[in-house]
């Protein structure tokens, strides 16, 4: 299937993005494998935890495990020519948000859950691997900060029960919401869309 | 039931709390409201992924993901007046905090656990929506260090078990755990009550 | 059981190091014992949220919580004197380290997890009581930065798997693992073996 091939390779391409940011932090290699798994495999085993499906993707599956210490240290070995590669990766991620987010909503939509908590799921599953990297890395997470990302994934799991709601056949919508949602985030990119910033300055305390 | 309205004002002046918090750190819009959300509903998800309670209450219950951004949004409106409400606030989430406790002990009484497991579920859902919020604004979390909060829940944790054991009617134990340890959150912020602090200098390493 | 008598010095050792660790960002004495709890017993109750391995151990046998509680108390009572104990604490710790991993193991094996499983399994219950200790007190996880410590885990929980599988009987095993790990990590300590750093500069962004 489609979907589980760009799955291998988000979860690679979030690897790699995990383990430069561990290298920006001079963390030692295992600290890079860390970083690494917990930003591509941490969204979908947050996404479990909170809706109490086990076992998770990657208990189930370790080959997952593979795949990303794997492209951690293919990341680290290349580091020297990584900024080269600054669009590919931007690419690839948004490539891998948008499929998290379908996959998240997949689970969650065949557990029976309602629309509010399938695009919950989408948006845990896409985002919080790099909220847990930064929480990790500690830094305050980029995706609070930065242009439109956890967005697309809300939009895509909003588009995504809807269509099927509509009566749309699953693999149509599925397709459908990866290539707008994968359209989304790269003029979101292009153009610098971002939401508005809310500055509070008053002191509570 | 009087607690469900209590939770349903608690977890509006969390999201509040929250929601300021991301505003003191620059957050987006999103941002302002995942904060707001794990600040509000956080305590108690941690209480139920710890207990193996599932499913949550919010995925049972969308509808109060919809009170807490909502209140969210109503917060960044109101930012500028914000500083007034100070006390206000301060009453509010005293208020919360004493029935998030009590809802969280009830949950732990009625899967059978005993009485410390229930005193620390009512400490979790009472005290650590506020200790998530503080590590997701990259800060050592508030309970830690200020006047008495997390001591109350436990001390209306502790009244709760015995008030039971001792017999008394569930509703009886309830209400006067509710009222007596808003009073005693009250009265540590009016006294600036604190725990005695531990200050440890010498290197470890 | 032997490794039962290990498991309580282990987490009343790892709720020393805890409590030193809070009294280092001055927390009061709340804080103080709600960071000794989590590294004494959130690697394993992390494990268990990972692998749905409900009820957890301390939520069986509250009891953990009252040693993790005294040992935390004395910690403080004692800190005057605490750094002539540094190098009792850090056998204690690896002790502990090796404990964990194969009490971890073990309760993968149990459930029948496979062999990449039982690994991680043993390194979060070994390791990971320390990355939330950091993360609360606002840290880059230390393990992530310094001498051997969660390859330890890895390698312990490695030959467990290895020599069940060749025929060994489980008591043998338990003890050849937990003997040498725990040499390992000594020799770690003594001459600083250290994981190859990795170190990336390029700005991404």
């Amino acid at each position: 299937m489609l979907l589980q091939i760009i799955y291998i390779i988000a979860i690679s391409a979030e690897a790699m993005t995990g383990a430069l940011a561990a290298g920006r932090r001079r963390m030692d290699m295992f600290g890079v494998i860390i970083i690494a798994t917990v930003t591509a495999l941490g969204g979908g085993s947050l996404r479990d935890m909170v809706l109490g499906h086990y076992p998770m993707g990657w208990v189930r599956h370790p080959a997952y495990l593979g795949y990303v210490i794997t492209a951690a240290l293919i990341a680290t070995a290349l580091a020297r020519w990584m900024h080269h590669l600054r669009r590919t990766f931007l690419i690839l991620d948004g490539l891998g948000l948008v499929a998290f987010t379908l996959i998240g909503c997949a689970v969650a939509r065949n557990a029976g859950h309602p629309a509010a908590i399938i695009m919950v799921a989408g948006m845990l599953t896409g985002s919080f691997g790099g909220v847990l990297r930064d929480v990790l890395c500690n830094e305050v997470p980029l995706i609070f900060q930065r242009e439109l990302y956890a967005v697309v994934s809300l939009l895509t799991g909003g588009a995504y029960v809807l269509l099927l709601e509509a009566g749309f056949p699953e693999t149509t919508v599925t397709l459908g919401c990866l290539a707008g949602g994968f359209l989304i985030r790269l003029l979101a990119i292009r153009y610098r869309w971002e939401m508005p910033k809310f500055v509070y300055h008053e002191e509570l305390h």
